[in-house]
């Protein structure tokens, strides 16, 4: 899948004092990608059509569809003119459990889900997280290298990344995608695929943190993430019940660590 | 709702020299948001609780449970320690028509669904935007303004804003919110529920252009939407498709019109 994520437009460059020229820029690419579990639609995700197995197994993960990657019996990417659509394969008893969770999410009136009921599930439990002794330089460090991994949003100037760093700060691997949470999820199903665990190291995002990112970073016992820009209200309340070292406004001159570490 | 779109949390500022400052910051507030349509649970959003019945007014609009605000009969908001439950009320035709498309949205095996389905959906027809004929001038201008109609992301770093400019580029009207699409929603909802038209004007977001601003902005029947950052590919297909005047990477020293303009 080479090449798809980005792709040439032209445009007119109009400035203040009138003078309009043409240009021609790179364009980051966004495009449907279905998620099939089992033959039956999950999901239409607009992702950046590159790394999509990494992002299927990561999202599968996210969406506590398996619970590791080796779980998924089988991962099929098949091109369309409308889109990309992800086959992946589970154990019926995994496929059972997704339909009756995917079942019970669409509010269908014939079971009576509420709003309320819809909320509960926003605050499932997160599993808690080792803890991190991660020394403040290496974030220093892999922020300073962070660009050089970043080749689609310096192309697009409109990429989010998602890398994961040794305890040095050394970037070990990266993703970018038009969105921050397939960012992510490419990163973590790239992690799986290749058997990387975080061996001390931690998660660094070029993005702001909402509680998404925090819920997958939970989830796949990434024991600090790093943030450039700032977190909300609910990623710092998310954070602290699973034990997270969050830090955000990651930048040259200084981090913020959130309150409570641990 | 006043005083729900920020919090102050504890941080502590880290430098590279390994000092270390508690530091208090403002946040944006994401709380889940969870709409109900006729009693029964549509969809939990994450958002800023802020002018909530903008938000659902325009969310409504964009997801086509409506077709304009008088159609709903009744949208009560209800506080929960969980986050807030909007309760919309419709028609029963209405209802029957959304209840129709969740239960097909919901990917249960009985309907057969597959990913090819869900592809096909998210390239439903966009109605045509009336032209728009607005001069650079008044985009610099609305830009130059765009700042002072923010201030929770003065506070934050981190808000999201939608504006109504009209032909000269004066900020009518603005919303803000921690994801982009909702401040969005809540711009168009609340240019609906003030009886606000277009006027001859345009749309200006603080954000990236993704192709759902393009979709909101075509429903609602917005000639031409400015953002700040750059466009997906996606976003530039779709706009043309309905003819919406897209502009791009919009800046104090030039604008990008994107091709083709009409």
């Amino acid at each position: 899948m080479r090449d798809m994520d980005q792709m040439e437009a032209g445009f007119r460059r109009v400035t203040p004092a009138g003078e309009a020229v043409p240009q021609s820029r790179a364009v980051v690419v966004e495009a449907p990608v279905a998620v099939e579990v089992n033959g039956i639609g999950y999901a239409v995700m607009m992702a950046t059509p590159e790394s999509l197995e990494d992002f299927a197994t990561g999202f599968a993960l996210a969406e506590r569809i398996v619970a590791e990657a080796g779980e998924i019996e089988a991962l099929d990417l098949h091109g369309t003119d409308k889109g990309t659509i992800v086959r992946l394969a589970v154990s019926p008893e995994r496929a059972a459990a997704v339909m009756a969770r995917v079942r019970r999410r669409t509010s269908d009136s014939s079971c009576g889900l509420c709003g309320m009921d819809n909320l509960d599930t926003v605050h499932r439990a997160l599993p808690p997280v080792p803890a991190s002794d991660i020394a403040p330089p290496a974030i220093f460090a892999a922020l300073a290298a962070m660009r050089d991994h970043q080749p689609l949003n310096r192309a697009t100037g409109a990429a989010h990344a998602a890398m994961v760093c040794d305890a040095d700060g050394r970037v070990r691997l990266a993703r970018e995608d038009v969105g921050r949470h397939n960012a992510f999820d490419k990163l973590i199903g790239a992690m799986a695929r290749q058997g990387l665990d975080w061996d001390g190291g931690f998660a660094l995002l070029s993005s702001r943190c909402s509680y998404e990112l925090v819920e997958k970073a939970a989830l796949a016992g990434c024991p600090m993430l790093v943030t450039v820009s700032a977190a909300t209200s609910l990623a710092l309340e998310r954070a602290a019940s699973a034990g997270l070292t969050l830090v955000s406004l990651a930048r040259d001159d200084a981090v913020l660590f959130s309150q409570p570490t641990r």
